[in-house]
């Protein structure tokens, strides 16, 4: 065991920590969620460090030798080293400090060791001092979030647009699959069931691009505001090249805000982002809802389509297959609608020159992040890609139904047309039947007017060709 | 026009106004929804004011003259005059200091008019020397919501009795009809269609018997607690006779709460009332959902019951008739849970003494229950009571369906089950002609197996028998 | 009284009424809120109803007389006209239908009356043969909600700007009045006043560019998709020309969706711009909260500034005054999250080929941008133009605390100058004190590192610069 | 390896896995989270298979020996064994089909062994035939997930009522500590800190109350229901005797639903008991962030108490401590509100015989539950425990406001006494300076309006009182 001090007085740390006596308060105050820091944000954070490290080299502000050494601890910390040093709770107090501490400290004492100081040895190497040398939790941690939270949204991109490829796959392969529209659960007009995944594959376009475009939000960094956003303690040329080295390690297209007190103390942009996520879980539920209806039986549901089967579906009913991997989906998109909620009651919290909820926020979105980056591949995979029609069925229920009226009302008016569909129901004819027993239309007309492809898309492209 | 003053200045006010210079600065403040005070809250106000003359009065406080004065508006207000007095919007900063404010000119100026003079005179009747004596708008406000959502309250209790009637009639009208049921969307093992409702009317009980208890977290208030809750400037005699007073004009219950500092500034009562009108929401939703579901088609969809005909559902496809009822019932539920959002909001933002944000929480827990008294007539006398059951179609899908394969594993186990699930999806046969081409059991067991009462509900009482 | 027919029977309407049989059963169906059709949909459908007219005529799909008459009654209703016609409920089941049915039945009578008939005999003008030609509810109201949406969003956005400018102005006031910045609401480095202005007015900025950019999510609309977007029953002619037609009316960027079958059933633009108007609302809280922080007082709060003083405040606190602007800000941010909330369930629960609960979704859009449209003039207006610096208090408030401290850790390091606050903390004296007391450093030094414009911004240009 | 089989085909399993394919099956489909399911829900679900396996010998529908071997291997787990056998993601697709499968499997599997057999021989114990024999997920899931509920809720009751007493210690402590009430945040009447701890310790012992009685609400539960409710496939012997059994077992006062059918499909329980812990939440945040407010400073802020120090607050602000205890209540209030939308989207999604989103609302209700059992004895031993009074602050800052004005009202009226107030605003002096400069009232009147006991509760008993 070694001793620390802080200004609050002294606590033993195990000789094997890498972590300090911030860090050993903090894991004190703050056994609250269990779940420690999201090994994304650790990274940025250091990445953070090993940037400031370099700039404040270069700029003769620290010892070459320090420099180096808290580099080099950086870049084993980054390969994979060191992560069990990190046990902060995510759901911490104090705005990251905490988190900004833990990095510092278990950065110091690994450069300590590899100068040949012994750990706790903060002659050596200070987390404060050196490795925190020019910046302070309330720029360093907001630009660590903004971080990893672009690094956990590129693959969510490139998910979005997998499931929109995977749609349009199917929304070829279901081209001419006629079958009975749904409009309020009730029958409509016919679609196609390519049509249907055309219809999903759009929203996920925008889902796809929405989020693209959100990464841009959150390039604008605070890095060099140090504490409240006036760059106190931090010189001139410091602020203006660390973002530069920042950019350059991260490979993001990273930017100083200009006015850095803002995205110290204003998280709209925390919000507006997440609220996009949301969006894109609306379209998730909704399309797992629908695939759930339509697949719905297998006797006696929709059945019109159906989906892959992964599983035994439960325990007492044998040979029942459930929709499980959609009902996953669900639960992912009612989960982000959830954590948007926190998002934003942390958000609005904020006062005055900083908002003290952040960690709450980065847990939150990262949750959104990690479900989205592992539900979507096993949707597209293990669900979507293995739909198949029961084009037997589509027909059968399409011919029952008497939606197809609605293609009469240009030649004979609402109200016959009405008349016509109250005829089927009480008679159980067809449309077709019906319409020449009352003599409305000769047949000819009829069969031109109830033509598939007439019915069906007389003006649409499929949505790939948009 | 007359002037009227305020420690502020000045005023011109409309001489037919009987809101005076408090009020019309509030009109200039809140201009933002456009939606004036509810009038049971308005009412429930009046009545405060009411009981406090009358019992000033009774202990000496206030003229004898005045005091009736006063009464006499108030029985004015009561009976409906002069509601067009109280225009400020419900929307308003100041912890409802407006709404008191408004109330207390209307009174005032109506009283000096009954004892001969002119509005405006307040050496006659002072809204707050003498309307408003023994009062303040923190102990005034917290108990008028109270006694305006206990009277909003109760008929909703009411209504939710009425919507479990309903249910428990159709099933006993269903009882018989035996259908598939279905877990996550997927035929399962059969029940009756009564079941269904009884399953619905269950639920519905639990919310008519929370509502109903629900009142009881309402009646504390801490009327006789002024400003904070320490009732300041009120004297002993006042505070003890004022509750009963008010007890007496409401007929409620109400109680004054022991530390009056506390209903002064915690709202979480109105989060618990909230939370259990929004599982009241959750279980509307959930049978509007299922029975939009059971009455999809009419062609094909489920089509095992069909809802009653209340409007031509479409401008386009004739002789379509849509669920809309239902559809409502769902939009008010969604609505009363994003009003319990807005409650939320509001009850967790009080500071110190008092929740300025009182008036946003009556605003939406107004529209909540404003929302189930209207709808809730609608959705069980033209909905709930003239469902019918499609018999022939629930007959016809649990024949074709082979969830009843789920009585075999008793007899042949879990495994061989699954093995005649499989044999019957693959020929299309049903489970009876399947089990006896595979010889797994004899006819007669098989039939006893099948009969539909040991299918259904071997030791279910109806939800009435509760 | 006259009796008008449907395929559900037949009802009795009053001879004023312009709507007919389909609006007289809505009423009936969907009295649940009180609120009814917010004027910019009614106008929003009656545009789309006229350029639907206009495309026919020219078409030849329609009469020239029937059209001109159709093209008179909409101007008319445009100019404000018939505007008590229109009583349907704004949360109808139905996806629109309602609101869809009264629009036609107006338009119909009212271009009956033109053409000399009686209200009510629809072979002159029919409401769903003549005036809803080529058209659904399901393309007419997606469309103009999104119409409506883009109307009520202007200005909105134009307030937006208002507000930055007007924090702005408050930035450059009290750019040199230097003060105590807090960060967690304890005592941090000092910030100017000024900056405090310029961090909001960033955010507001943000806003105002977001909304702006918003009204392009709305522009891409489905008319000419009739029913479930295939164009069913829509000449191609008409589907081309009826988006041109509609832009023209308008003014506004319309542009036909590619794939109209998406608009018609996916939701998850609303939910993007709802999200974006939270985002605006966490930034409006925030400023209201800290204002009110930083108003709080007069003598035994922060009491830095003074907000207007716009009423009393009190019933019972005489002299009294409460920042009651902020409070009914906060409350709009509140309700607009909750709001948010609504339009979230609505969207997620779209099925098939449409989405129920649209007019849900308007609703509680129309409510978002009406209260911003209020609240915003007023909270620039009667509170922050208003607002007063206490430079005095601000002064000695910053003389009192310690937090220059931090500038001195580049000179002495963390440790010891915790040691120096713990000293101030102490000894109540200054940090100037205790440092040359302690013999830390020399007094030119110390005055070097703690001249205030040093302490503030070195770095920063204001707001405006940007 | 081992090869095992369902009706989907085989799988190859690992030896030493106790689980077996339907577990495997469901790792690929649901790796979502990464969190696994709860202790508390595994130990409750492994009670519920050791009852049914007791009642199942009892009644002889299962051979003593497997009976015994079942119990064996249920102890052996309830113990702490074989708990890395449970990978299954906590958000699984199916109702909890997968985590029933689980257990049944590892029970299976090590009864195997136990019965000298070799995992994967399921001759000797069926997961389904033996273990799961007169079960279904539908009746075991919910009922597990309402006894891992009661369990987790009862020790949060506990620290509700020892956050209750620590306050009401506080309340006591303060009793004569005299200040500033605020109302809005601006300076009202008089109130002692010990009023303000005791206000506090009310809306707790409200919190206490409720969370007690909501145990009750979860005591019913569906067991014997097996998959719908109806009790299929399970003996009218073991229906009513498994329920005895498990309350044996838990020693939880369980009670089986009259109508099982009932909360095999209902969750509105689950958003009554969520909704209770949210009214708990919205009082925890009330009370941080008035602690946040009342310990703002130490110079620049409110300062009328000081909380604990707990560990440095800044990396760059030397000296620094914030409130962080009180913020991570703040954060776990806000995640359990956001939490609360998590179980009511789940809830109101269920459809017929099944809610198959219970997997999301447990997950949600395990973290409300989790957090406060962790965060709440921090903040009891932690933070409200060490709090100390500023007396003389609180003195200073009561002398310096006019907020006595108030008590001056009966004796001299509102609007002179609002006179007093702005006299004291513009000239700086005390209250009773210009009551006597004024010549409104004598000295002798004056002192006795003024006496401090008299201000602050004329009428109020200690919390504890009550």
């Amino acid at each position: 065991m070694r001793t620390e001090h802080d200004f609050l007085g002294e606590l033993l740390i195990d000789d094997n920590a890498y972590y300090g006596i911030h860090t050993a308060r903090a894991l004190t105050n703050f056994a609250i969620t269990g779940v420690p820091i999201h090994p994304a944000l650790i990274e940025a954070v250091v990445t953070v460090k090993k940037a400031a490290a370099a700039v404040n080299r270069s700029l003769g502000a620290l010892d070459s030798r320090i420099a180096e050494a808290i580099i080099s601890a950086c870049d084993e910390i980054l390969s994979g080293a060191l992560r069990d040093q990190f046990p902060v709770d995510c759901m911490q107090g104090g705005a990251g400090t905490s988190t900004n501490m833990n990095v510092n400290e278990v950065i110091a004492n690994r450069a300590i060791e590899l100068l040949g100081g012994k750990k706790g040895d903060y002659s050596i190497v200070h987390p404060l001092d050196h490795v925190n040398l020019h910046q302070s939790t309330n720029d360093v941690f907001p630009t660590a979030v903004r971080i990893a939270l672009i690094r956990l949204l590129k693959p969510v991109t490139e998910l979005f647009a997998a499931l929109q490829t995977a749609l349009q796959e199917k929304e070829q392969e279901f081209a001419s699959v006629l079958k009975v529209g749904r409009t309020q659960l009730q029958d409509a007009v016919p679609v196609t069931l390519g049509q249907e995944f055309g219809a999903w594959a759009q929203a996920v376009a925008r889902d796809r691009w929405r989020l693209y475009k959100a990464e841009e939000r959150l390039r604008q960094v605070n890095i060099g505001g140090t504490a409240v956003g006036t760059g106190i303690n931090a010189p001139k040329a410091y602020i203006f090249t660390v973002i530069e080295k920042l950019r350059e390690l991260t490979g993001i297209g990273l930017a100083r805000a200009e006015y850095m007190m803002d995205p110290t103390q204003n998280c709209d942009v925390f919000v507006e982002v997440s609220g996009l996520l949301k969006a894109a879980a609306v379209n998730l539920a909704k399309i797992a809802n629908d695939l759930r209806l339509l697949s719905s039986g297998p006797k006696a549901g929709f059945g019109e389509i159906t989906l892959p089967s992964v599983q035994a579906g439960s325990s007492i009913m044998p040979g029942k297959v459930n929709p499980v991997i959609c009902e996953s989906v669900n639960q992912a998109a009612f989960q982000i609608m959830a954590d948007d909620t926190a998002v934003t009651l942390a958000a609005q919290a904020g006062q005055l020159e900083l908002n003290a909820f952040l960690p709450l926020i980065a847990k939150n979105m990262f949750e959104m992040l990690d479900m989205l980056n592992h539900v979507l591949p096993i949707f597209i995979e293990r669900c979507i890609k293995g739909i198949r029609a029961n084009g037997d069925i589509c027909a059968r229920k399409l011919t029952d139904s008497f939606a197809v009226v609605t293609a009469l009302t240009g030649y004979i008016g609402y109200d016959k047309a009405s008349m016509v569909a109250g005829f089927c129901l009480n008679t159980g004819k067809t449309v077709r039947e019906a319409v020449l027993e009352l003599g409305l239309l000769d047949e000819g007309t009829l069969s031109e007017i109830l033509r598939p492809e007439r019915l069906t898309a007389p003006e649409m492209r499929t949505s790939k060709e948009r």
